[in-house]
């Protein structure tokens, strides 16, 4: 392997701090997701985030923490607090830490005013609270939301005010913070290859891959686990510059735990479960119905997260009673009294049914025991059946799914999903 | 209202503060929750976290971010970071930024080699870094890990170190850490109630209330929104020990609210919109079914995630594609191409028909363009009609959702569970 050393002077290492405003994040059980974001993005260009703090709405806490963060970190990103009302103090903290003037942005307020007509509604006094910008700043537009961003740079320092709602941070992070931080500090993309594993319980997994990903020192490996699905996250090490040497080693490594897990590999790609299998679906050209008992919804609803999901989608029914089974999926009263609600039996005729009265190419239908109530000796809480039926086909699957409520149909949608998927993939 | 500064006297406002340890939690998406339920535990003895740490696995940060806590706070958490591998840093960098010395325990290295005992296993070298505890610490026994917790008390300082996983924690925090802290200072229980409202906007909502709660300077009002949903936490300050002036403030102030926005009022419990219908469908004896076009399910998931729903939910039909719409729930062909599947029409139709085909009392349907695709300048992105069908009625509601995607299906789910909610609590 070659000597890096002289890339440790060229490669500037960089850490980043986040300040995360508001007292709900304190209290009242709201947790703070932007840092994920915030992270993931930065990791991709070769910076770490080094601290994190969370600071209720008072502006001495947020001031004492935007003081510190200035001295110990390159790149502050301070989230939340920038709404109309009078608890979102956030502007007047960084103005107050930095000592600079507020003054209303007259740029702001005509958007403000824009946005207010186009929505039909009248902009009530204190949303000019939004325009309000530290002398100096540069205004990040906020595409998603009324609350622009702010950038400042403060010498050598990078400061970004970005909003609390996901759904205007994250665009605004990628768009226009990681293009900025780029013109603005030497940063380098850092390689990064990551892995999803369906159905494989974290200590299988790692018990499988542990002789792998050892082999190679210079790779972070990371494992994270929800229900159904494992994410592997591999990064090279970022003051090791050599960019070619680096993505042929994770190429490497990825292709041997590729070669050792075969299908249990989802994807290499950033998404979830149900973009995989609509991918399948689209590709194959085939159209999919669900049935659904003890996850209630929980598929169909994750089928339709994907936009243009209508293309392969065609619907499913919820069958939480079992006169719906009975009467529009037409399973057996028979069978559902011989062998039970939960059962293979009536997880295969759910499928069937869905099928038929949907005239979609593939059924596919889920029954179990979610919790708390419900379980018995026999059939325990966790119990679930999987059924499939496609063209001169019908199949099921027992799983056993252990956690609460929330968890057990969690790992039964994605397992569901799973099932399909193989079925596609070997031929289905 | 009387003059309380008497109280304050006796009273000690108490500020805590959680330093979460762990490299994982500032990078590749593992978020903290241990927080939620520290803070809430505490919440119910009156005492606030004030400030939150997130640390990586270094000694010297950690060591820093214990002395900044040192300064500024009563009570300090430290969780994370106690386990067997060489990354578990807390107990060196605790003693550390306290001077204090660490020595092996005796008694739970015996405890220790009592647990490999019973699991069968050979205890390993490493793990006797678990028996490390700094001078004069108290050992919290932990009866769902290797790890313990320690607690220390300094000056009038206390400090609680806690282990990482949940399972392991919540039990140490309700078992050992509240009584430990109830025994070493005084505390009270804090006077606190809660509003959900719903269908309501943030800034229309503030508009309204804004000059009630402004009549309570004692009382800390919190708007927190969600798609649909607005929760108001009014909590009374923690210097002002009268309780019953304290409750009788509250009452007062709640009943105000309750009588400026009548049915708007969701629920004053800790609990979701599917949870306040499910309660109300309930108690009038009616079952409901579902049909879901531009929400695919998520309002029957939602529906669902209630323990028991099985009593007064049927199930529904998720009638993605056209095809159906008209076969399944009977939609009228010629009206899906007068009027388009986006229309109260439609919508009535679908509530109608999945009554009937669910044989349900009360049929509630949601048509609408989620986006990113689909608008058009007549019909943008975010329109949705909702249809409710019960005897002898068929009514449907156009309504506007603002945001993207995954926003307008959430918020068009609260929308129209709160619709039939409306509708029921006006005697449907």
């Amino acid at each position: 392997m070659r000597d890096c050393a002289c890339w440790r002077f060229i490669i500037f290492i960089m850490h980043s701090e986040i300040i995360a405003v508001g007292s709900e994040l304190l209290s009242f059980g709201r947790i703070d997701t932007n840092s994920v974001d915030i992270s993931s993005r930065l990791a991709g260009i070769g910076i770490s985030v080094r601290y994190k703090q969370v600071i209720g709405d008072r502006i001495a806490d947020m001031s004492q923490a935007i003081s510190l963060a200035m001295d110990r970190s390159e790149i502050i990103f301070i989230t939340g607090g920038l709404g109309p009302t009078n608890d979102d103090i956030t502007r007047e903290a960084v103005a107050d830490a930095l000592s600079m003037e507020l003054k209303e942005d007259e740029q702001v307020v005509l958007e403000l005013e824009r946005l207010y007509r186009k929505w039909g509604r009248r902009m009530s006094e204190n949303n000019r609270r939004q325009a309000m910008v530290p002398e100096g700043a540069l205004v990040l537009p906020n595409l998603n939301g009324t609350a622009p961003g702010l950038f400042l740079h403060e010498g050598e320092k990078l400061i970004f005010v970005l909003p609390g709602p996901p759904r205007e941070l994250n665009p605004m992070m990628k768009n226009q913070v990681i293009p900025l931080i780029k013109k603005n500090k030497r940063v380098s993309d850092r390689p990064f290859r990551l892995l999803k594993i369906a159905s494989v319980s974290e200590s299988a997994l790692d018990a499988r891959i542990e002789g792998i990903y050892k082999d190679y020192p210079d790779v972070d490996t990371t494992m994270l686990s929800s229900p159904g699905v494992i994410s592997l996250y591999f990064t090279w090490r970022a003051d090791n510059g050599d960019q070619v040497h680096a993505k042929a080693c994770l190429d490497q490594l990825i292709g041997r735990i590729d070669a050792e897990l075969g299908i249990s590999v989802l994807t290499d790609r950033e998404e979830d479960m149900q973009d995989t299998v609509g991918r399948l679906l689209n590709e194959k050209g085939l159209t999919l119905a669900l049935a659904e008992s003890c996850t209630g919804g929980l598929i169909c609803k994750m089928l339709t997260d994907v936009p243009g999901s209508s293309e392969y989608f065609m619907g499913g029914v919820v069958s939480y009673s079992d006169t719906v089974k009975e009467n529009v999926l037409g399973v057996s009263s028979s069978d559902l009294k011989e062998y039970g609600a939960v059962s293979a039996k009536v997880a295969e005729q759910m499928a069937l049914g869905v099928r038929e009265h949907l005239n979609a190419d593939i059924g596919l239908s889920v029954t179990g025991i979610a919790g708390p109530g419900g379980g018995t000796d026999e059939k325990p809480v966790g119990t679930v059946f999987i059924g499939l039926s496609g063209a001169g086909t019908c199949q099921s699957w027992s799983v056993r799914a252990l956690g609460g409520r929330g968890i057990v149909r969690q790992r039964s949608a994605n397992q569901a999903l799973d099932q399909l998927r193989k079925w596609l993939l070997t031929g289905g």
